[in-house]
């Protein structure tokens, strides 16, 4: 079954300049990873070790608000603007990694930064893999 | 299979006041209602009869913004404060109403606005059903 | 010397149905709130009594979040659905309340959180004098 | 008299890596540019030429919701990610300078526009000014 957000990318009335199947998986990574960081930084802040999962925190909290604001650029074709789309990518493919990379130390004590990482990691990709298809 | 949010939610370290799988439903609903009514709000700027849908992308981002900001504080659970939760939940059902009748309104001429207003309708009930569990 | 809020309300091509010095001041508080909100849960983060802070910074968290929609909604005019404004103040002055009275048991020991209990304070005021006026 | 967002880096309880002024008023830039960029926005859609007005729509769109991001990143100092915040600051100063360009494109019949323009290229040289800070 096509999820909601490939129904309306094929609602769109005028013409979509990237490949709308991996735009749809992109957006849904994206949205899928800010709803992941925002629970492990709350888990994170109820866990009894939160005096050493700061940094973490900290880093899901960007990781959430930058997936958030790309899939919402994402979501909009009208006047495309391919230079802003690619460094926006950018951006969140740097957070994604950088989260991933905080989760996984914590992946074996924690199991929200375990699943976390996971999903950063999967987001990451997402983004390098709709930034190769723009150049 | 599980969503991420219900894994999510099965990782948190400390009680839950709800029931989870109605809070993962709703919490999903609101993400992709978001979604939806960011994509909605595109669709109908680029559509021919723009001028005649201002009040549905108005209403549109609004939705969006608010079913954004319902579901991050859904997913927090660390000091939870039932007040805020049902103040916030009751705003959101009025925005997905909102949102929901305007685009129903436009639903025979537009496809995204029917896809976005069963959206919504959706939405709605899922913000109702999670207060209902609430009281 | 007016704010850019204020002269782009002043700019608003159709007319507003609320008081606008009264609308800017509300909209200037509300971001003004969730900047210091999304500091003060950062400075607690950062703080060696963090594990005493947890339920600050999930309030702070939900504060900026609420806030910051709020202004959103505020900015809008097009379509302008009184009870949709009307309810998410509702909901933005109880979390400012939530917040300035957690800050403010934190406001001795902490000069973030006296700060941020202030500017929350003045927030929810802004709220409810915004809502007086759509009664 | 200092603004709340310079008190709230004052009150800090670890080291800040960046000068706290330009950091100050980078902030303060980019909360103003989402809110003016928002407003903008609604304008554009309550103007009788919307239809001409469509890409600025969706660009203060864009732009809001970067500025925004960006902003609460850089109110963040916990774990301090230089590269992250570089990589978005470069992202943030791209979708001001669209930003700015197609508000400059309508500044001449539209006063919300010429407004947005003018904030907007003072929030693309705040980014600018501290990503200088940081190389």
């Amino acid at each position: 079954m096509p999820s909601t957000t490939m129904r309306m990318l094929e609602t769109y009335p005028k013409s979509i300049n990237l490949d709308r199947a991996t735009l749809a998986a992109t957006i849904d990574a994206l949205n899928n990873c800010a709803q992941v960081c925002t629970a492990c930084a709350d888990a994170c802040l109820s866990d009894d070790g939160v005096a050493e999962l700061t940094k973490c925190i900290r880093t899901n909290l960007d990781c959430a608000d930058i997936c958030t604001t790309t899939a919402r650029v994402l979501s909009r074709h009208t006047g495309y603007d391919a230079g802003l789309s690619r460094s926006l990518l950018e951006a969140c493919a740097t957070a994604c990694r950088s989260c991933g990379d905080e989760c996984a130390r914590h992946a074996e004590m924690h199991e929200h930064c375990r699943v976390c990482a996971d999903v950063c990691r999967a987001c990451e990709r997402a983004c390098r893999d709709l930034l190769a298809t723009m150049s």
